[in-house]
């Protein structure tokens, strides 16, 4: 590798597919002078049915790919992808990698009083055990009450996010973490921030919501890489390795803004080729 | 009604789709001469990801049918169908209403040693806690560990039961339970049936593999209102509310065996009119 990297370096941010620009709208929010290269396997989405191992894999390739760009730090923004791949990246890479879970996790065992935590995500995610396991670490006493939603994110896509019958979807799904008296509940899927203030109207206001998403975001500004010489507002450069129409198209509403350019990249050039980064990084597409 | 109820009447067996199928399979299996109407309400699949209220005013509307084509029970073949509408069927219906979960929950119960079981089903069928509360109600001290594995449906319905992706898989969404040391497993879903081999593999030869399906089956001998006069061999009548062909293709797999006709039922007559049951029952397709 023949890139400096240094703090005006871009973020390198991946995802499945679309669900982790919910982490780049937090990251724009937090650290607005980041420059980002953000990557959607949208040819492999979703990760969730797929083996751990092969997760593992395509985590693996496309983490070596941001590498190859100059990235002074990547940010696995897709739960699935986290729990399969962080640690072996991690430990691959001389650059710091975080993924989305342990923020959450931190941000959970912060925030409850009772220590009783709710989590939900897909059942993937869920029946993982990343975030029992991540909040153990953290204080072995917490209760933890969790429930696969796999619905919400069929909804979400659909653009579907506060229709009567999604309210009564939410009432039936979380119904068992109301009872339970958690008084925190995990986003632990990147698609739910998108219905965060449904989720909190089905839990009631008492109980904190909190998104993994914007914690991971605040994780990356604790880190202090920040891009603190560089312009008020950074560039973001958009990879998808489906149809990028597509990609514009939806990933907008994730992103809660207008995305302008986004370049095709094929399997073969994540898993085979290594990309230039472009010597000027003003020239990113914004 | 003018019809009058006796042994040789038919029952009536009903789901969302073609998953109950595997409920009628076992009802072959243990009661070969009965008389059987099986309704599939292809139009509306799946129930689970729709609000409970609405699934039960589906459970209503056909059951009310089915009575009305003078069965002599009626067997909500559907985990999602049981939970959100058997009690007011049952409450409601001058004949036996029997569901899934209670028969699987009550074997369950029967067979485990050390008072650990676990449960795996959909995200609906899981997060409604139907079979905590129906394995509590007989005893209170079992310790229940359950797993949403909605994944495992995408398998069944394209056909891929054995293929070395899904044993990936099932050991990735199994491997709490098989931590847990649970000594029996509840098969809560009536796709899940097609894959038992698959899931006792993963769970290992000592975990008692629990068919709800089955067990519903064995529940119908115990009630004692067999066709003990009939012909070896009864007769099932088949309606969909969708594409009766589309039926006849996929739903063969789940019966285990070929299935002639398949009748198309509107939503209109299911819930606006009453068909006439034919007055002699040997008319009915086999």
């Amino acid at each position: 590798l023949t890139h400096e990297i240094n703090s005006r370096s871009p973020i390198g941010v991946f995802d499945s597919g679309i669900g982790g620009l919910t982490v780049l709208k937090e990251i724009y929010r937090y650290l607005p002078a980041e420059n980002v290269i953000y990557l959607g396997d949208t040819a492999r989405v979703p990760y969730g049915p797929r083996p751990l191992e092969e997760v593992k894999k395509f985590v693996l390739e496309i983490s070596g790919f941001l590498h190859a760009q100059g990235v002074k730090l990547i940010v696995i923004a897709c739960n699935t992808g986290t729990a399969a791949g962080l640690q072996s990246v991690a430990k691959l890479l001389p650059v710091p990698v975080i993924g989305v879970i342990d923020p959450g996790a931190k941000a959970a065992v912060n925030t409850t009083k009772t220590g009783r935590i709710g989590v939900i995500g897909t059942a993937g995610t869920i029946n993982s055990k990343s975030y029992d396991a991540a909040i153990k670490k953290i204080d072995k006493n917490i209760e933890i009450v969790s429930a696969a939603c796999p619905i919400f994110v069929e909804y979400v896509e659909k653009g579907e996010t506060d229709s009567p019958e999604l309210v009564d979807l939410a009432k039936f799904h979380l119904a068992q973490l109301i009872d339970s008296k958690v008084d925190t509940l995990i986003l632990g899927c990147t698609h739910y921030p998108l219905i965060k203030d449904l989720i909190s109207e089905a839990m009631g206001k008492e109980v904190s919501i909190i998104s993994s998403a914007e914690e991971t975001a605040k994780e990356i500004a604790r880190l202090g890489l920040s891009a603190t010489g560089a312009a008020a507002n950074g560039k973001s450069r958009f990879l998808a390795t489906a149809d990028p129409e597509d990609f514009k198209l939806k990933g907008s509403r994730f992103l809660g803004r207008a995305i302008e350019t986004v370049e095709h990249l094929s399997i073969e050039d994540l898993s085979g080729s290594i990309l230039e980064i472009p010597a000027d990084i003003e020239s990113l597409v914004e």
